[in-house]
């Protein structure tokens, strides 16, 4: 008869820039003893402010720089994945979150690492999906808005949703504003997320995500 | 010198079913003293159950059936007009709310009533347009869904908004959970902009509303 280990879950993060949702991360896992261990952050930029808080918070940082694989999609993601691998963040023992990760994700990483990836979007998905969310919220003139912590999969902010949060949106609401109160929002549901995750609470059947009391 | 005379606003609703939106708007209009006087319901279905709830208001009714204009909308909304019009329904002082009215309303009307045509839509817009906004929510899994009153324009559910309410999805929600529990908001937030209209609390700009405190 063999042991059966229980490996603590690895987490990996990928940032592109100061990486506050990381930061939230990082912190809850510590102050909540969430069980999984943040074996790596890895930025896609040189000069990414989040890796020195990372650095700061004692997890170990890797760059792969951008730059050196323009029009590479794929070898990038390859490169990402066997960073990934060196600190055991493993498809079948392993989380990556995505922090302001400013590439797209290929469908070589995404089958890989199949509902082994988050993403958080600054919106009540599926309203206002790609870039500038706050902004598209702002024009189109919504009165509530939000944000979306997804399993990520090949389109664009489609993937199950795990959680969601609202905002109120004022009159007064500028893009600036209303991004403002929507990133409060992500720290706490992001968190709460990886949390929910790494305590096995979530059970996923086709594209929705129940979560377990 | 001559006297301007102030007219009171005059309230056109159509409905194609029981209507129940047109009941809380007619009920609201009479407990709060919302300065708009209901003077006709219009109905697309000669057997529609909201006929009896508004006489029994003591609010006219009429019936066009769609029966007779198949495939002729246009024709169709000239007639709504010319009904609009015989109780003083108009676009200068008048103010038209689709409830649960299953036609598509034409460019023509639209452009004639431009601002003047308010509809509820049973989900957060811009997510959901369409049909059976509660299913396709249901079916996307997503955490928070709602309602818009907003503005017809040429588009599908894409009009200026003037309010919208949230309600949260549960992992045990169904279309029909669900909807009774929007329906629940949509009878808050109907009534209320039209209070806001009737008051002239609502200013456009562009496709965007501000409401006035």
């Amino acid at each position: 008869m063999r042991n059966k280990i229980q490996l603590l879950l690895q987490l990996g993060i990928l940032i592109s820039g100061r990486g506050s949702n990381m930061e939230s991360i990082l912190s809850a896992i510590k102050k909540r003893k969430i069980p999984i261990n943040p074996a790596v952050v890895i930025s896609d930029k040189p000069n990414a402010k989040g890796l020195a808080i990372a650095k700061k918070l004692g997890v170990q940082t890797e760059i792969i720089d951008s730059a050196n694989y323009k029009g590479k999609r794929q070898q990038y993601d390859k490169e990402i994945i066997s960073i990934l691998r060196k600190y055991k963040v493993t498809p079948t023992n392993g989380l990556v979150c995505l922090a302001g990760f400013m590439r797209i994700v290929s469908p070589h990483f995404i089958k890989k690492y199949k509902n082994k990836i988050l993403n958080i979007h600054p919106a009540i998905l599926p309203a206002f999906p790609g870039l500038n969310a706050q902004k598209q919220a702002i024009r189109f003139g919504v009165k509530f808005s939000g944000c979306t912590v997804h399993f990520v999969d090949e389109g664009v902010d489609t993937g199950p949703i795990i959680l969601q949060e609202i905002v109120k949106v004022s009159n007064r609401d500028t893009e600036k504003t209303l991004s403002k109160k929507i990133l409060s929002k992500e720290h706490q549901i992001y968190p709460k997320a990886v949390e929910l995750f790494a305590r096995k609470k979530i059970l996923i059947k086709g594209r929705k995500v129940k979560i377990q009391d």
